[in-house]
């Protein structure tokens, strides 16, 4: 499990997460749902897409981010935050950041596209390149907090985050009356524990289910084996789904979770091709798993009013997965 | 000008539109407006995305395809409609008809896109091919017609498909007040003369201008000199917009509309990625010449409440037109 340092407290409560919804709604768009008639067909199921590919920064990470960075006290944000984070984490925690005014430092990988490099930039990120190894995107990190006193805020790790993440699903759930499952990727778990929370608050009978590369089926086997079993850098083209869980987000997932169930490689390519053609609208791979799972266990959802979070629109429309073949 | 029959009426009133409006509310989706903070920054304007890629077979089209089929009456729909299309009407026409329960016949050049031809047999549409000249299209449709007396239903030039076009601008001013400005591609004009007609209808002060491509300047060309210009196929990135006007829309245009501005082709295709990247939605070509004029003319648009109509979404997603260069 990857140790980073847990914020203190204890799991969000309801109220807590209310409060967070309250709080984020100053910067975070409540997102849309859309259907797609022929995407029904297709699953046999009767699915409603909760569009967070539209939050700011391009992904739920924003919700998580802009809670985390505003609840710091005054003394705590001065010297502003850090994190590691080749993806949304980084992009979100920057513009985060650039709302409450302080400095975002975040270490990447020298290897990240220029995309995600452009995209950090563009939101006042101060970029900390490092060789793309776990340790020493950890080590580089350490030095940066050291030289810069900053807090870390962890993409996943932090009651904080957890509870911005939770407030996705709590505002689908109103959205949407009588959804009977909800499906949300997995990958450290923040989205898939934030939104099991939610469930437990504000809904009786909703099932959610973690949604996960089988090329990265670490969440599925410690939700299965009921102990954590890491992942180590596994290559699915879910460029967002391969950390492992963390010790605040496993605890919540393995109590809460229906299931999680998993995707081929080619079904994640092919749902996320699907919700562009079908729904016009840009996800990137991590957050077409959703379908991909419901398109591969059609007996699961079948004929059942079903959730599913489009985590993310965030993808380098140079470089498209069935492009490169 | 295309020596299309139009069928016969009056121009569209206030009190048809709103007929049409009632008619294809059975039918047609009420489409989303997005607003995307990045792209007003980028723009110095205000703007406001009439998300018609989102429309049922992806683009404005199915609203007029769909009012011209319902209003058949039995004998006229009895043995189908036809027309020539290789675009997005072809797919408007088919789904109407198959909503109908009646034979749509498509002829499409022989050249035309696996993705069009998929989309239409997709929706159940009969296509005969032809070889890829307006003459052989127009000969082989009244083959098609002498041999199965379907009713032609021309994607522009035909009353009701202007009616049913407008019903996205009379949609567009209720759901956002105090536009100043709607921006809308042109091609054939059905958009067009449809949005001049709900402006004159149900704003008193909103100014209708047409969006075209630098290298089909017909229509600015035959607005600026009142006088039916002809474009010949011009190869524009731009698939939608490479016809000529109608001698329907033609003049509803000329009285109507407060000017036509032009786009270069690099400007569309940048458009049409800031949409993609930015507001990650799908759109076409066709459907970013609003957004590229406006960029194009920022003096016409600084700090004005500006409405633009994302006229479709309909793209092969493995030929992008930033990636052919």
């Amino acid at each position: 499990m990857k140790e980073a340092e847990p914020n203190q407290g204890l799991v969000p409560g309801k109220k807590e997460i209310l409060e967070t919804r309250e709080l984020i709604s100053f910067y975070a768009h409540i997102t849309p749902v859309l259907t797609c008639r022929s995407i029904n067909a297709l699953s046999g199921s009767k699915l409603f897409f909760k569009c967070e590919n539209f939050q700011k920064a391009g992904a739920f990470k924003f919700r998580g981010a802009v809670n985390a960075v505003m609840r710091l006290s005054k003394k705590e944000a001065s010297n502003g935050v850090a994190t590691h984070s080749s993806g949304n984490h980084a992009q979100a925690l920057s513009l985060a950041s650039k709302l409450r005014g302080i400095t975002a430092r975040i270490v990447m990988p020298e290897n990240a596209s220029l995309v995600k490099v452009a995209a950090v930039e563009s939101y006042g990120g101060i970029i900390r390149f490092c060789r793309p190894t776990l340790e020493d995107r950890e080590t580089t990190l350490k030095e940066v907090i050291k030289e810069s006193a900053a807090r870390e805020i962890h993409p996943y790790n932090d009651y904080r985050i957890i509870a911005g993440q939770a407030t996705a699903a709590a505002e689908f759930l109103e959205q949407i009356s009588g959804l009977e499952s909800i499906v949300v990727p997995v990958g450290g778990g923040g989205l898939l524990s934030g939104t099991i929370l939610s469930a437990r608050y504000f809904s009786s009978t909703v099932r959610i289910y973690g949604a996960e590369p089988e090329m990265a089926n670490d969440a599925q086997e410690s939700f299965r084996q009921k102990r954590f079993i890491p992942v180590k850098d596994p290559a699915t083209v879910a460029d967002g789904l391969r950390t492992s869980l963390g010790s605040l987000t496993f605890p919540i997932i393995s109590g809460g979770a229906e299931d999680i169930l998993t995707a081929s490689e080619e079904g994640i390519i092919l749902a996320m091709k699907i919700i562009w053609e079908r729904m016009k609208v840009i996800v990137e791979p991590s957050a077409a798993v959703g379908l991909a799972v419901i398109l591969e266990n059609p007996d699961t959802f079948r004929g059942k009013r079903t959730g599913v979070i489009l985590s993310g629109g965030n993808t380098d429309l140079s470089h498209l997965p069935w492009q490169i073949s």
